[in-house]
């Protein structure tokens, strides 16, 4: 009896394991893309499910069979389905995935119109129960000033790189170009990965007479994201590199309704 | 006017910031250790305050200030007077701490009886509004050692380092200790610094003898704690950095009224 | 004269600079692939000039500039062109050049050949001075199975996930899948992505029957590589997991004239 | 013969290790305190050795033997001591010992003269061969302003966290509080925990005094290690997280007897 399933035995502790899977699977997947119609990326994968208390332990390997299974293209284009297969095949109630993946825009300076690239790291949190949710999300590098520092000094005000992460269920389609742009508009200023001098020159002057507080800028996002009949909850946070301290400045606001998965 | 209060000014924009404050501060803390009375070691902290709608800015100085006026000895100690402190010097309703730190206790082999240190990674998180609330974790290594390939193996069994991280919330006084020594009971075997090579035999043979899927280590200790009446709530997860893999494991539960900061 | 070129002027402290650049951009690129001819796949990057001991800085922009104009397609296949541009356009002595990035095999699992990616992470390091020099690194996960609990134990042997870390410098061209290869056929047993039971029996079996130290697995990397007329020079290191430890076990050879960038 | 000791097998492939141990050891020492005469912290710690090419393996539950044998008080204190007892218990001719830990030291702030705690992680590393050998090293935060940012715009200038990366060998006894005074007096402005409206006024205004590019700060600290009569030998490096880029700057120079161990 080499082969005995112990995962099939019955358990009789009567513990629901609320969720169990896999974790940290790197994997090539494809995305959408609104300038070059798709885009090719790497991702690291969660999938879990949950486990009955009558069930001993999942099938971990057939996580990855699923996932395997699909071609590159069709992960995040067939979401919903790739739920519906791991719920399926893992024989369990519900499904969850968590699925992160940086994202290159190519953006062009203010002043000379240089292009390149910047990258953006995308955050999606799919579960499948009675009804399938999506919760996308992105983290958006800007340039912050503060406003205080502005105001109180003769010359100049503290500047720093902060880190936005968005995070949105819909009901309708969004671009994530939409919402870095959203994120990128509340800014001191943007952020590019190649300025010539006299972009430089733009942007300094630009995030001088933009200052903003970390509250500021998750306020702003917030009244922009009300807005957007598109968007049916949401969570919005930065967290300013200051350059005056060695730790990080924080806000953060989300809607009553947001969900997402506990990780 | 250099020193205008920009952070007091009235904003408009009618959104309650939900939490802003400071995070990925170093600071020296000392804990209870139920062995030596107490313990020093070092901390990462991150406070936060709610916003009101009508005030723009919080006072970041200020988290800073009620930090640097405890002694390390009395941050832990007198924790929820030191969320006091902090929600009223913000003027706000709400205060929350999170703090991590590494903690650590001699152990004895199990054989040779050596003694060695082992550090324990520590996570708190505080909340202070109407009631102060107290999260407790711990995120334990131990070995778990897979009973389906025990099961279908001629010899041997794969086994590998695993975490377990266990959140509680109490009604009464549990040491680190007694949580740590929980978790350790539910491994297939504990983890030790220092192993002589009596010790070695010893721990292989009793992961051996004790095969533990994920799923199995988060039922037997939420068995545990949930015959522990001084718990409320909790949450218990592993992640099993398994060995013939290069993606983990993972199993978790949690009962249904824990509540914990979102991070 | 608001675009004064700070950057050109003539400094007097008589102090070259040894190493002078940008670090962490995130970057897609194309690498050659030994089964699909070419993959598509993600970049951490980090480009660094000298700069003599007259020029006040560097033009860190420019640096930016070179690398988009390079297409994704040609930066890997052309590093030595890509590396003479840099150097030129910055107008310096050397160029050096640090690219992270995870590549995708397919593999097949032992017994029920079923296919799944698994990822390295490699590590390659170019340097242009003189003469071009290339580092090519890969990061292999492996299962490792300890001889000595393996010999003392009545039943089983702890085993744990191990990373190996090659680097080699070439006289003629060797694929990644080569190096990858070599070493997995050096640990107790190779990691698949994707394993049925049936594969679960082999794997567990086969590093119980090939116990390996992380010693050992050094000096078996090591033999082959001094066998290999391609190679020139070389460093290769193991750093496991322990199952028994919250740390991790570390064994490392390097022929005398490896040579590369501190990083 | 359960207990027979694989590790000490002869190995006839002739393959000297050079370098095999432990990693990742965390525990709490002492380091002297230039103003408290002593400090308590938590170290991380990699303890090695080489191993003769006729050795199977090396004893690693020895490195933990002698590390637990030692107080906390006089593992730093006591170094060299410390590695000679490393070497002779592991019986090799070489040992390496890599601490990297977490120094407090109070600072005052400019104006206000608050008092606060700000951390700097260090990172000794230690080695015993024919002569003992101690780098000493040092990351500390500062603040940089872009010169050229400064002299293009109209008004502002962007400015960000950097991180100085100080690494010395000594013929004589160096606080590292000396080390530190020496970077932050090279910076365009030091950083502190706590800094009320008055003090980020000055901090401010000091920074927009004292523009440097990433190469002005490793220039002037060059200048002052080359002439301090104790040190005789440095690696010194910055890199800043800049504000207008989602990337880093960096700069680094070493003098040619600079020696550290590949980590």
């Amino acid at each position: 009896m080499p082969n005995k399933d112990v995962q099939s035995e019955r358990d009789t502790r009567k513990i629901t394991i609320d969720r169990v899977g896999v974790k940290n699977i790197r994997y090539p997947i494809v995305v959408e893309d609104r300038q070059n119609v798709q885009q090719q990326t790497v991702a690291d994968i969660a999938l879990y499910v949950d486990l009955p208390e009558d069930e001993r332990g999942t099938h971990m390997s057939r996580f990855l069979e699923v996932l395997n299974e699909y071609h590159k293209e069709d992960i995040i284009a067939n979401l919903e389905q790739f739920m519906i297969d791991l719920r399926q095949r893992l024989g369990s109630d519900t499904a969850f995935a968590v699925i992160d993946f940086p994202y290159f825009i190519e953006k062009q300076a203010p002043v000379s119109l240089s292009r390149s690239l910047l990258s953006y790291q995308c955050h999606f949190q799919a579960s499948l129960s009675e009804v399938f949710r999506l919760v996308i999300g992105v983290k958006v590098p800007i340039t912050t000033l503060c406003p205080c520092s502005k105001e109180i000094s003769e010359n100049g005000a503290h500047s720093q790189r902060s880190y936005v992460n968005i995070q949105v269920t819909l009901k309708d389609f969004v671009w994530l170009e939409e919402l870095i742009e959203l994120v990128e508009a509340s800014a001191s200023c943007e952020i590019y990965s190649l300025l010539k001098r006299s972009d430089e020159k733009f942007v300094t002057e630009k995030a001088y007479d933009n200052p903003r507080f970390a509250e500021d800028i998750v306020r702003e996002i917030t009244l922009k994201l009300r807005q957007d009949e598109r968007i049916t909850s949401f969570r919005v946070e930065t967290e300013n590199l200051e350059s005056i301290h060695d730790h990080n400045a924080y806000a953060g606001v989300w809607s009553e309704n947001f969900w997402e998965i506990k990780d």
